[in-house]
């Protein structure tokens, strides 16, 4: 077992929690890359991460080499300050749908790169590929081009953009290191850093359906992302906000974008628009459209108000092969499915879900993958009907689920009752969005009222 | 990446701080062996045990995987109870040459494996091998025949003991997981346990020559390797000595054989003598032939005295191929080296050794091995004319240096010189085995002095 770059020598270090520079670093990827340090080694080296953490400036360095070990997305040549969103997951998240749109039409151009459905949560891609014809896969000539004429894009990461992230993304899930602050930063970082963008606006999900639980450790990782983004010389600003139960009502892609274009036109879904029209205002601000994010946030309301977020995304899924039918007539779309409404099990008040658990069922009705080869049914998915702190009488429809696996009806049904929580008295109330954190640290953030 | 035992899972199990039960062990260590678990992942979990440990339980539930990975040579047709002796490596190491056939010469079967230099300790197979002719390698079958027939025999390690070991070993060795202490006590125990021995003798070392430095540490090493040893039914009894200076004044093969020889025609080196004996009359206790340790140790001297040990050892060394005449007469031996003497760099008394640089430059000398295909030089070496606690004038000789190396000569003798510590006063006396851990656990151990 040859040992080229030393590789052992930087494991033992780091095992031994000392820092490693950036030349150590960048031996230890570009090694990964080339082939000369094996996966093992690789192993080892991300579980002792894992252990011994990473400084800032490793984080930052980590981040920035795994940034160039593939293509850079360059938009300079495009006007204006590009801006995107980023989201560390959760269920019902809609908000890039309505937000991208919405910010777009303030005149902020928005290159949005997501991905895909993860475990328990839903993915912007999959949501966009439940209107039939959208097209996610772009070259990056026809992403640009797409950017450059309607302000907006909508688009999977290729193969050419990090592609250290993909191999140590694979590496990390079978050994069990997802679970490391510097390594989730680093990936985060280096595929949002690739995308062209001048600055980025970031939600940092914490509660019971988000991958990060405790909202010390969203903070946590709220500070490490925006510190790396400001670092890499791009405005970063992040919000860390409450996932203890879905946004809005809708879980299932057709269902999600069917609420978002509800949205679009002038719904007011109060949680879903808060968390979107606050992160559509930071998104104005940072794109120099706004000189504050409540002044961002006003645009984004006369975004929608005017019709003009609805019209942009109408150019944008026709641009992209969408059929704009559906998004005008969502009655017309082929669903072959028959909806089953589940009653409250008791009388009472709405405490809350079990937001991962309702995630997970709404994956088995259709609406994501177990497994990677899984085939999505893009009508299926959970409308929930009550929400956190809606009375109910027993018996009551809280959620009607949509999905072709009719013999999981009874199961989903029960499942379904076991995810909501129902009390005697109203729960007290908590603030969706808790923290903003900038250049300057973390305050405690109030939404102001925006007529 | 396929994940058939399920790897992920017990790799995360162990990382969240959780024990695994035995047959998650098993799945993992057979899984791995088998190829189903590949490197990446057993070299994450290995580095997740570096950080969490495991409990006594699992170490001994790993080390019975390890040990059933392979062969397990049975003694049982063979009288008396057999005993053997590991030590956890040092400089100038030699007491298995001379204990094993002392102890063998008091009726106690010695079925001896052993291993070769590692990093600056030398290896009792290098030692043998530097008598011309002895073979280490012995088949089964010859191992068997030369233990029933002398009751005395030196080997190597077969391909077919402990494979597990030889995979394992080699993947810790290039991901930093070597220092562990449950794949430490597993990498012994398993390769012990495989000997065919009803009986054994620990000798694990602390201070600065030893792989552990620190007494603690190595105490509570001590305290694993007994549990072990004991809970897979072999009476196992462990010492704590110190490695503070090489022990005796060899350290180099040839050397060594030869200091060996001299104790065992009656010489007395005291610190190796007592280490020997000690060790010794434990291995004679536990083999049935004498009621306590104490009693061990004085059939040890009298088998010293009597001639027998050394008898023994030409009875064994013939057997083994070597021929006995250069033990009869070192003299013979061809050396082509001229010696090199080493001044005191001032007058004072010797405070003490860097031992492990001191085993680094008798490596280099020619002794040892710094690449795996290195050819040890069984002639070069040091010897020490000068212990801790000797008074010496400025510029007498403090050592003598054996090698061929004649461009190292400047280098050899400033680095021996920065090996020695000189001071004003005699340093404090120290007693050089600590500490005994026996089933009922850990004593002080005076070593008492026998006629």
């Amino acid at each position: 077992m040859a040992d080229p770059v030393n590789a052992k020598e930087l494991i033992r270090k780091k095992r031994d929690g000392l820092s490693l520079t950036r030349d150590e670093l960048g031996a230890l990827v570009r090694g990964y890359l080339g082939g000369e340090v094996p996966e093992y080694q690789m192993a080892a080296f991300l579980m002792a991460v894992y252990f011994a953490g990473m400084t800032p400036e490793e984080t930052s360095a980590f981040t920035d080499l795994m940034l160039r070990s593939g293509e850079i997305i360059d938009l300079s040549d495009i006007p204006g300050r590009k801006v995107d969103k980023h989201s560390t997951g959760g269920v019902g998240d809609k908000v890039s749908l309505i937000l991208a749109p919405m910010v777009a039409a303030c005149g902020v151009p928005v290159p949005m790169i997501s991905g895909r459905g993860l475990g328990h949560t839903g993915g912007t891609l999959d949501k966009l590929e439940s209107i039939p014809g959208f097209r996610v896969n772009l070259p990056v000539e026809e992403y640009r081009r797409i950017i450059a004429e309607t302000g907006l894009v909508f688009a999977g990461q290729t193969e050419r953009i990090v592609p250290a992230d993909r191999r140590l993304y694979a590496l990390r899930d079978v050994t069990a290191t997802i679970e490391s602050f510097p390594l989730i930063a680093g990936s985060i970082m280096s595929k949002k850093l690739a995308e062209g963008i001048d600055a980025l606006v970031l939600d940092v999900k914490c509660g019971n359906g988000a991958f990060m639980r405790e909202y010390e450790k969203a903070l946590a990782l709220a500070r490490l992302l925006v510190g790396i983004g400001n670092g890499a010389g791009k405005d970063t600003i992040a919000f860390v906000t409450g996932m203890d139960e879905p946004l809005g009502a809708a879980i299932g892609n057709w269902l999600e974008v069917v609420e978002s274009v509800e949205c679009l036109r002038g719904k007011n879904v109060p949680d879903l628009m808060e968390v979107t029209t606050v992160l559509g205002g930071a998104m104005v601000y940072l794109g120099g459209k706004a000189s504050s994010i409540e002044e961002g946030m006003r645009k984004c309301r006369s975004a929608v108000w005017s019709g003009k977020a609805y019209e942009k995304m109408l150019e944008v899924v026709d641009r992209q092969g969408g059929d704009v039918g559906f998004l005008e007539k969502p009655e017309r779309y082929p669903v072959r499915l028959s909806p089953l409404d589940v009653g409250s099990p008791s009388a009472g008040y709405v405490l809350g879900f079990e937001t991962t658990r309702l995630g997970m069922l709404a994956v088995r009705l259709g609406a994501g993958r177990l497994r990677m080869d899984d085939r999505i049914d893009p009508a299926s998915g959970i409308q929930l009907l009550k929400k956190t702190g809606s009375s109910v009488e027993e018996g009551e429809p809280v959620a009607r689920l949509w999905s072709s696996h009719t013999a999981l009806r009874e199961y989903a049904s029960q499942e379904m009752k076991a995810c909501i929580r129902i009390g005697g008295a109203p729960p007290p109330a908590s603030p969706l969005i808790r923290t903003m954190v900038d250049r300057s640290g973390a305050v405690d953030w109030v939404t102001p009222q925006v007529a």
